[in-house]
């Protein structure tokens, strides 16, 4: 595939022109840009969810793996764009597309984002980023505040004080939980006499000195995968995260938790860290977090919350006590770029002690000399871009009672999809909303009359076949492309812990309205029927 | 400080049509959109590299941590933001900001960041990036390719290969160096025979089951800190990162490196990978790469080239030769936001083999299933965005021919930079540029005579006295916002291995003119001749 018609030319001319600011009101790039912003506004007003071309095929557009002898001249590189990878892109905007975290952006970050992209700073050192460091260190000290709620003096202390940090800033969730659990194996396993400590001299000598036989995270059953990652890049192995069942909502089992941490003090495995979710990735339940706080005081553990999801919750005054006990953590991860509607890239972890970051401190001789502000003496990454400016921005623009508008507004809505389900003689609601998530399938009333009175054997038959049912319908959905909602596999108590297959649904867009809802359940509804295998199949049963 | 003089106020229509988009052609949208493109204008246009404004000064405008009860208007939070932050950034696309590898970006740029983010892909997954996975595929196709040149057959079965992976994109270079090394944790320390493997057992039972006492990472002296932060990450300990010293070219010496591997082989440590560095970060060196290849072979260590920075050269073909022996390399980090010319947040790693990150591979019941060709199963971070979509649009535009104008420009520049400082009677070349980065200091023709016939104690005296004078000009070159050089204390050979400070400086932006390097020597001449306490003092010595 050849993206050039017309054969642009190299030369140093040209090349000195695209770094050069377009100065005529009516130059290449002025038409270039204010095409790209009709048709992204098109894209994003568009009320479908996708458009459903097979990957195989998408695939051949993006086969060449030589990089470009011949330049592409811009506009032509933009129709391309526009063309092959802009039209087959998800609509992760569409008020149809509800089965993911990933929602509408407000529509002021978009200018903004091309301000911030264009003054390229680099977070990582003061020399390439001057206003944008105090900046981010606010947009940490306001998070934290909302977590920990500290007095103003607190704040004043510790917000811009150069060897602390109230959080870091990373690139999303998954390097929130890391850097969390990092400060917490450096903090436990720390210098000692002449043990030097973990960061410098490794695990293999931090396990032999401080003679535990092991280390563990303790984590619900619902707990995200992120935390194996995790636990494997810090060398702890993932078969060290342990997966503590779940009550009937999806919470951890306090009980169980009590009784495994002291299974392992009796074996000599020293619990690292025990994680409270705040609203979990399956099914958006929260822990009772007040009592782990309790626990892990007991075994000394560290007490992570990971609300990567769930956090922006504690902006809604009536809800926030969902998350109580969340100040006791001493880590907790909120993802910006999910429930705070600012775009991907934007996650972050706040800590109750501006000190514990000094475990994970580190200097070089060209920047993050000791005693700098530089933010990169206390993050995982190292450079990287200003994305706090549009976590400063929102803040700003939407405010702390706008969030919980938007937050009061998605929870609500959730309880009024799950009504509507509930309503409803064939669906059956398999996990209530705590927040704006649920979980549910089809499945034909006679079935359900079926279901409860049924054998395991015959149980497990008819769950296989819904299973096979719920499938067809989300695939057949998502390639109709009206709507989108994800599916999961997660553990029904009613079914005795079966791992059952699920639509999972994510109301976080506010323009996600009560006749989408309704469409989306007359869509599955009418699915269901031209399944020719599985409904049939399971009729017949009943 | 108040940031909202008028009174926005919060409903739920407000809410909504901030998510809506605005569709007349003057709407406060369109306005604003204007207004922070004119001001983006004249920032990026203007040639100053920083107004100095005191950080304890900045910091009194984000002093607040209450996330505000008010909202603000668009209009005037971006006022704010103008007058606040932007005017108090880095001009770091500045031609006369040489201090750093943030350099300027090219225009084009700008309008494709922003359709980028309105689309607010998520590359973790396919159900929310559809074509900009393959667009990234593509992308890790093109980039290995420029390193391995393997044949096309190669990318036609393994480019869009699910479970299989050419490399993996990131938020930067820290994050690609630490994917790599925790690719070769994993592989050196795999499943065998009852033991499960470091990733899921952890490296206590890992280096008990392999019987090592320990690992070791072998770099040269000049090697990047992320490094010594990955290690301490993997939980391999910073000391295990070993320091092999530099000949005179800042080059690792391949004699020692080689008697360090036999030292440690007696000593019954496991060296995990030997890392290259290909433009060093203060010298911007290139190590004999096919050197250190032969010696990671005979002892089995992971070759890990760290062309963070240098890597771009390998799309000129008259420099291309530096780096011989990086094809040999078992993985290579290049940061496409450093001599890539694209906006910060764009690292990434490419493997030799593609099947070397299945030893990361990991997967979760609601995406990441086996057998997808989900991005997110191969790398550290979750979420991600679509950044790779500014890589593909500059390689298309700008070309290969084009980088390597741009290329070879740069090492040129630096060439000319440095003739002009060896001609000057009072400034000493520090460190010759490989690629287009050089050091050097003040060093008044008197003194340099003095030096070379100084006894040990005289020279360190002379020395430090340098150093405070080098520290001063810097400083106050910074401070008056003119132009901008960087500053790092490097060990000088020719002073005994003495850690001295000098001025660094790359020569990236394309825009930096010749004139543009005499002004800053001459403002640095000057400002010498201000510092009334360090060099009448040296000069009254000679």
């Amino acid at each position: 595939m050849t993206v050039n018609k017309r054969a642009a030319k190299v030369s140093e001319e040209s090349l000195h022109r695209i770094f050069t600011i377009p100065v005529a009101p009516n130059s290449t790039l002025g038409r270039v840009e204010s095409e790209i912003s009709q048709n992204l506004a098109g894209f994003l007003g568009s009320h479908i969810a996708a458009t459903e071309q097979a990957l195989s095929e998408i695939e051949k557009d993006f086969a060449d793996s030589q990089i470009p002898e011949d330049p592409a001249f811009v506009s032509d590189h933009m129709h391309h764009l526009l063309d092959k990878l802009v039209s087959q892109s998800v609509h992760t905007s569409s008020p149809n597309f509800i089965g993911h975290m990933t929602s509408a952006l407000p529509y002021f970050i978009l200018p903004l984002s091309k301000l911030m992209i264009g003054l390229n700073q680099n977070l990582v050192k003061i020399e390439t980023s001057k206003a944008f460091t105090p900046m981010e260190r606010q947009v940490l000290g306001m998070m934290h505040r909302l977590v920990y709620q500290d007095e103003e003096p607190f704040y004043q202390q510790w917000m811009h004080s150069a060897n602390h940090s109230l959080g870091a800033f990373c690139s999303g969730g998954t390097v929130a939980n890391l850097t969390a659990l990092w400060v917490a194996r450096n903090n436990l396993l720390k210098p000692d006499g002449d043990f030097k400590g973990v960061a410098r001299e490794g695990l293999f000598k931090a396990l032999k000195h401080y003679n535990y036989d092991g280390l563990a995270i303790l984590v619900s059953a619902r707990g995200h995968y992120s935390l194996k990652k995790s636990a494997d890049v810090l060398g702890i192995g993932q078969d060290s995260v342990i997966a503590i069942p779940t009550d009937e909502n999806n919470k951890i089992d306090c009980q169980l938790l009590e009784e495994k941490c002291q299974q392992l003090a009796r074996e000599n495995i020293q619990v690292l860290s025990i994680v409270g979710v705040a609203g979990t990735t399956e099914t958006g339940n929260i822990d009772p977090l007040d009592k782990i706080a309790d626990i892990a005081q007991r075994y000394n553990a560290h007490f992570h919350v990971d609300a990567a999801w769930g956090g922006a919750t504690l902006l809604s005054n009536k809800y926030r006590p969902l998350l109580k006990g969340i100040e006791l953590a001493d880590s907790v991860t909120i993802d910006a770029h999910k429930q705070m509607y600012v775009p991907m890239g934007a996650g972050l972890v706040v800590f109750k002690n501006p000190a514990s970051v000094a475990a994970i401190e580190h200097h070089a001789e060209y920047i993050l000399r000791k005693g700098s502000k530089d933010l990169g003496s206390h993050t995982l990454e190292g450079s990287r871009p200003g994305m706090a400016m549009l976590v400063y921005a929102a803040l700003h623009v939407i405010s702390r009672p706008g969030y919980e508008l938007l937050i009061n507004g998605s929870i609500e809505k959730a309880n009024y999809f799950a009504q509507l389900i509930e309503q409803h003689a064939d669906f059956e609601l398999v996990t209530k909303p705590e927040l704006c998530l649920l979980t549910y399938r089809y499945n034909p009333s006679s079935v359900q009359k079926l279901l409860a009175n049924a054998s395991d054997v015959e149980q497990e038959n008819i769950n296989v076949l819904l299973d096979k049912l719920t499938e067809f319908i989300q695939k057949r959905q998502r390639e109709n492309g009206k709507s989108f909602v994800s599916r999961t596999r997660i553990e029904v108590q009613k079914y005795q812990g079966r791992k059952t297959l699920v639509f999972r649904v994510v109301l976080a867009n506010p323009l996600t309205t009560k006749t989408i809802l309704q469409d989306v359940l007359a869509e599955q509804a009418q699915l269901a029927q031209e399944s020719e295998r599985f409904l049939p199949l399971l009729l017949s049963m009943s």
